[in-house]
């Protein structure tokens, strides 16, 4: 009897979802539409937000420290809802703890490989992402033959986070960073930034109608999906009222996070609760 | 004999500079230029850079941490090269350590407010800094008549960062900016982040000829050699070939930060090295 009760238990644990600051919403966004069930414990890294430009080290060990804090708030399952600690810090951590977790990347770069018909996909991210070629790395390793072509967009990310998202700057700013994948001849495009699809009208614009805009968030949640029902961890039974269904953590600026949260998210959140990341 | 040895010895120690990244640069600039004879420590927070967007906890925690790895460098004397972290924490770190240490805020307040000759003075910084009110603080300290008129630029930085210090779309975001400035019929402008003299050719166009851009950079490096001279401090006799005049230390990203530096710095930096900040 005790050990039916533990895996009911385990079942109605939430799962861990993290980012730098607030672009990994857009997956945890996904993950409330495709599977509803699920209780979410989501941590924003906001005291040290940006990663795109920082090393794989540092990357690593802040991811490290975030995981911990998710163990400690006994998830049962981690998704890396940033393709820069996804691409720097997954590999590692994995073999580090008895959980699964999973990246946005592997989801994204398995979509755009089915979805390509030319064999040309473009990818764009932060310098940390495109400069790691994690994309190509996976993508090639289902097929070989496919050209993948990574263009860094540092100002995207201040741009979404200024509120720009439809505005004649971001405009000249994407028409620039996106004109040598125009030339390149793509045909499926990765917004591989969580922050990206808040652009993606931007960019579809720019990139025109026949290329394919591949937005690994919402592979990831269809992953993990999957990946709850193979280890018999899927929720069967929504959330009670009672129950505290999606818990905000961030490591600064609380109420400026909820504001954001808010603006993204169907379900209005009422809190996000700051916490001393370092002491993991 | 001994003391007379270990008041020497003092003078010839470097000066601490720190900053949340490379923005600083622009105050180690002026104090090269300003008192050649000194020995510069500087050390760039690129692991958790940007702080002008965290809150006064956060920047005060980090602030103190670079202040102990300084102090274990044994400075003689710290300049907090970085409007926020003066904002936010110099007041507090003042009274915690036993030897000289300055901002940025004060000096460019008092240059500004003896510049006005309408008594209305614009602030542009980073959220952090115009959000603290700290220039006005100072100022009205001078003189209560002075109106003070803040306005935050959070675009600024990264479009400084990606290199677009000349550019039609620098243009657009400070005409933007900068048009609530110019209603407001200031006659003097404060740089209020060490980032923006790197764009004061296209600051200087947008607000005109008649106001008068204030560079804090510019008049840190004046005070701290006012004070390195009142407490017999200075270095009287230049650095010798030998002797390791500017050294750069970071928290992450060395090689990055080494290239913007010699983009910024008249005297060629060899090498900068990378330490865990969270550890002091």
């Amino acid at each position: 009897m005790a050990a039916i009760k533990e895996t009911r238990a385990l079942n109605e644990l939430p799962v861990g979802v993290f980012d730098s600051g607030v672009g990994g919403l857009t997956v945890a966004r996904e993950i409330m539409r495709q599977i509803p069930n699920e209780k979410i414990i989501y941590f924003g890294d906001t005291a040290r937000v940006p990663y795109g430009s920082k090393s794989k080290e540092t990357i690593t060990k802040y991811s490290r420290q975030i995981v911990h804090f998710l163990q400690e708030q006994q998830v049962k399952a981690i998704v890396i809802a940033c393709n820069t600690a996804s691409a720097y810090a997954l590999d590692e951590i994995e073999k580090e703890i008895d959980m699964p977790i999973i990246g946005v990347v592997k989801p994204g770069a398995k979509v755009a490989a089915e979805a390509t018909a030319n064999g040309r996909i473009g990818v764009i991210g932060t310098e940390g992402t495109v400069g790691s070629r994690i994309y190509s790395t996976y993508i090639n390793k289902i097929n070989p033959d496919i050209k993948v072509i990574g263009k860094a967009c540092p100002l995207f990310v201040p741009l979404v986070e200024e509120g720009l998202w439809q505005d004649p700057v971001t405009d000249e700013i994407a028409t620039r960073y996106l004109s040598e994948l125009i030339d390149c001849d793509i045909d499926t495009l990765i917004l591989g930034c969580t922050h990206y699809p808040l652009i993606r009208s931007t960019v579809g614009k720019i990139m025109g109608g026949k290329v394919t805009l591949v937005n690994p968030a919402y592979e990831t949640a269809r992953e993990l999906k999957e990946l709850l029902e193979r280890e018999k961890l899927l929720n069967e039974k929504a959330p009670g009222l009672g129950d505290n269904r999606y818990r905000f953590y961030v490591s600064d600026m609380a109420d400026k996070f909820k504001t954001f949260a808010n603006s993204i998210l169907e379900y209005g959140i009422l809190s996000a609760k700051t916490i001393n990341i370092e002491n993991y």
